[in-house]
């Protein structure tokens, strides 16, 4: 296997219909090294039995989607929100990962600003759980695309000013280059990121999008420089897995394996 | 009328389905002052007919929609560009407005930072007869979420840098409230645009959004603090016309005068 491929890892959303022991078997099958598990797709199995069969199966857990949802209209529900996550950091450390992804959340009003200062007071209430469990938090900038309904934290450089607040080893930055690749600056930006890359995701772009959250497509088939963009991310330090994370209906309503061969075929040649 | 309803102007593609002939009908009936007409919609009635129909009528030109895209795979393909873009600044200046939107344009490949030179030495060769056509330039970023598809410029930042390299007399921005609500430092870039912002569009955000050209919504149905951008864009010294434009399938379906008359009212209350 070329050293490319040992990194890829298989974000459980690209398969979407099935559950994580079908994912997981898959992986075992067509020889991939890394899972990326949801944690719905978790509860659906049961933490302690999705640890057990993940380990079971060699594989290795890139990191678990996904923390965050800070924002919310009251101190009750903010602090539910909080509670939701110090669990997530405890199903993360269970299954082995050390990275817990950030979907930050979206304002429950429209004051944006305030939703971000409710995002880094999230952090900062889950930041001791989190290094007590030997889980780093990676916050994920999504697309301003995202920004009413999924994150109020778009750019990277506004998610690594975010980061920034907390300690290098338990705060940094998730990469996903659907989600960053138009950004005029985005070279000196990951660069800015030196040490505080903890995971990087790839997929493509195509033109015209098939959807919204659904938009995505396998790696080649649109405008993004993936190439570029990962090793941009590897110049600024970051060597571990590489999730293939794909939200695309088409792909949802094929087999796993023929998912996963094409992934593992596309991964090479454009990543 | 109050202050701020003198200065709505109905951007043509809010009312999609209508010739310019009906829209112009429509606004005279509900007493709006002011018209920013898209290009194929004036192609279709003839530059001249236009002209004259918006002059009987007695309303203003804010600007008209639109110049720009400008990369293209080849000096031949660029230069057709540029013979189009130079026709557009002459029917601005037919139509007696002194505003040419320009939407830059995607890339004609996966080199985004390529098509980004190609926008600015397309502006470069046509800002010469806009001046002397007395037409500005209003380069609109666009939101992200179009950076494959419309527009490689899409922060306002990114769009103040490439008008910086001209005269702030010829070349400035379009502010769309859609497209840069999002940004964390929207407030700071708008007031860095001082003097270089020539026209400013409103809509709204709605959640979830229900599609992705066709994706806004009439103010005060979204999340946009629009009434705040529109202060912000006014200490930022710009105090001209205010286009409504919402591409919107379902108020593309509804009459002229039931359309302008909800505008009337949330622009009164919203913006």
């Amino acid at each position: 296997m070329s050293e490319i491929l040992k990194r890829l890892s298989l974000n459980q959303i690209t398969l979407n219909r099935f559950t994580l022991k079908e994912c997981v078997e898959a992986c075992v099958r067509q020889n991939l090294g890394w899972i990326g598990p949801w944690r719905n797709k978790v509860a659906d199995l049961g933490l302690a039995e999705s640890a057990r069969i993940i380990g079971d199966a060699g594989l290795r857990v890139s990191g678990l989607c996904r923390g965050g949802y800070f924002p919310a209209p009251t101190p009750a529900t903010r602090r539910r929100q909080i509670d939701d996550n110090l669990r997530a950091i405890d199903e993360a450390a269970t299954l082995g990962t050390d990275t817990l992804v950030l979907v930050c959340g979206p304002a429950p009003d429209r004051d944006i600003d305030a939703a971000r200062g409710m995002v880094a007071d999230g952090i900062a209430a889950i930041v001791d759980h989190a290094r007590a469990s030997r889980v780093k938090l990676a916050i994920e900038p999504l697309h301003p695309m995202f920004a009413a309904d999924r994150s109020v934290i778009c750019l990277v450089d506004e998610a690594l000013e975010l980061a920034n607040r907390f300690d290098a080893a338990d705060v940094g930055l998730t990469l996903d280059v659907f989600h960053i690749w138009w950004d005029p600056q985005i070279y000196r930006k990951i660069a800015a990121c030196a040490g505080r890359i903890f995971a990087f995701h790839v997929s493509d772009w195509p033109v015209p999008l098939p959807g919204i959250f659904a938009a995505r497509s396998m790696m080649g088939t649109g405008v993004i420089e993936i190439h570029r963009l990962r090793k941009a991310v590897e110049a600024a330090g970051y060597s571990g897995p590489i999730e293939v994370e794909i939200m695309n209906e088409a792909l949802w309503a094929r087999e796993a394996d023929d998912v996963i061969q094409e992934m593992k075929q596309t991964f090479a040649e454009f990543v």
